[in-house]
């Protein structure tokens, strides 16, 4: 039989829990509300009583090797949250190994819930059989996981796999991290969206396109989805910014290559349902950002993952560590 | 007794060796031509009569574990050299794990010649004691070697840590790679001598500093290291010229810190021979470049090893894989 784990995936308005063997979810998922208004305590109790509800039907805690947690922000070593995030008040600071270790007997493995998602590709999609890897989450903002030697490398402190602060553009947009000109101003969805609303409001008054028009009369309206809807269409406005997205991430891209040289660079996250047309342009570019010999060693794919990727990322960190 | 291990440090004009054990060099180094000119074959025959030189003079093969070779280029994970450079014609493609097999039944792990010196910091000098290290070795070029989790990375061909190649200057220099605006244009000896050639030439007549004086009549006599000696004088130019060489570096490092968030950054090669004029500036810059948080559980240290880091990254090649 199989090794069993409990993989718990925190967000800000529910946490997901599942049991996973390397076979990937037994059974189904649960999902209850996070409850984050009530602060750290409230998030880990409901975080300790999902667990319990997990291991009662799995035979007991005893039946599983550990559990694992996917969470905004980083993990230190001893399992103290750190930049827990402002949709999570009170979860920065919290301890979460020494309350499961106490109510349950078992270990746990927790760490960002982006970086967990690398380990769900890499046990359960499109990393299988890879030893190096890194994933880019093309989601509201870009975050990332990296795979060194078959195992997710998390950093010194928890904390590596920032590659959506890489940058891409000298002195180019602002970001909230300090920096000018990270990737994630540009190939996240809230990027997108911001770059056709500035476009928009720049393309001369003759040159206007049905996007810009859009853009102009539902500033509120404007999604990644819906540029792409424009893009596949043909609209001027919609392809530019489309380019400009996939140059930026093909620069990170690249540079993440020339770093690292993985066997594959995996792109997941909303924005990655526009399906191949950002794959193909974000490989064009990737390749003008690149060693050629490290470049052709390295398949550029998309992720495999679907919405459990959380929760099998978080299964799957402490089948890696205690498996 | 500890294990030990053949170092061999391959260069275009001369092969050193020496037996490494954990504390470091045992007996001395031994230097003999590479004779380069001769051909791959004869590169080859020259390493494995110095191997054997070391071998009898250690207590005959059977008393170590393993050969470790540092080379230009890259090595594959069978032993094959690839891109191994103009200065070693015929070197490209050579297999060099068989011949040390056969000859005298020793297993070889090789890798890049800068990229072994990190495995060197990490086992005898800067990096002691510490789980994951990025080193930048600042010379001709910029290289690199990377550590995670204790391990030299080498990347899925060997072919990682070309962070000599992370573009920190949209539309920038351009580079041989076929990039613009890689670090190693500004923050390499020769970028060092580029940028101030080109500041000397752009200088107001009016506005001539000594360096930019000696820049102009003597174009051929500019080193990074004489920069270095009028920035210590106050010279503006050269200031300028460190300023930018530093900028330039503090954005890779960020870079890197962001991605991989390591214990320590460690920064070697000749110009960092200038001195803590360098390593603070780069300090400075980096901050600028890079998540706080990250940026201050990280440390930048210059690097210890001195000429014989290659000698002694080879031989911890083989200690690390064998040992």
């Amino acid at each position: 039989m199989g090794k069993k784990a409990i993989g718990i995936d925190l967000g800000g308005t529910a946490i997901k829990g599942a049991i996973i063997d390397e076979g990937g979810i037994c059974g189904g998922v649960i999902r209850v509300p996070t409850e984050a208004q009530g602060g750290g305590r409230r998030i880990m109790e409901n975080i300790l009583s999902l667990i319990g509800r997990l291991a009662e039907g799995g035979g007991g805690p005893g039946a599983f090797i550990g559990v694992g947690i996917g969470t905004p922000g980083f993990v230190d070593s001893d399992g103290v949250i750190l930049n827990g995030g402002a949709n999570l008040p009170g979860w920065t600071g919290m301890q979460v190994y020494a309350p499961i270790a106490e109510r349950f007997g078992l270990r746990s493995s927790a760490a960002n819930d982006v970086t967990s998602v690398a380990l769900a590709e890499l046990m359960f999609g499109a990393g299988r059989g890879v030893k190096n890897m890194v994933c880019f989450a093309l989601g509201t903002g870009v975050g990332g996981g990296i795979v060194t030697n078959g195992r997710l490398y998390k950093g010194s402190h928890g904390m590596a796999g920032e590659i959506g602060h890489i940058v891409v553009e000298t002195n180019g947009e602002e970001c909230p991290c300090g920096q000018r000109g990270c990737v994630e101003r540009y190939a996240s969805a809230t990027g997108i969206v911001k770059m056709a609303a500035a476009m928009a409001k720049e393309a001369a008054d003759g040159n206007v396109t049905e996007l810009a028009e859009f853009v102009r009369a539902n500033p509120g309206e404007v999604t990644s989805k819906l540029v792409y809807e424009y893009a596949a269409k043909g609209d001027a406005l919609a392809l530019r910014v489309h380019e400009r997205a996939c140059d930026m991430l093909g620069r990170a891209v690249g540079i993440v290559i020339n770093t690292f040289s993985p066997d594959r660079v995996v792109l997941g996250g909303g924005v990655m349902m526009a399906g191949s047309v950002v794959l193909e342009a974000v490989k064009r570019y990737a390749a003008l950002h690149c060693w050629p010999e490290i470049f052709k060693l390295c398949e550029i794919v998309p992720a495999r993952m679907g919405e459990d990727a959380g929760v099998l990322g978080a299964g799957a960190l402490a089948l890696e560590e205690f498996g």
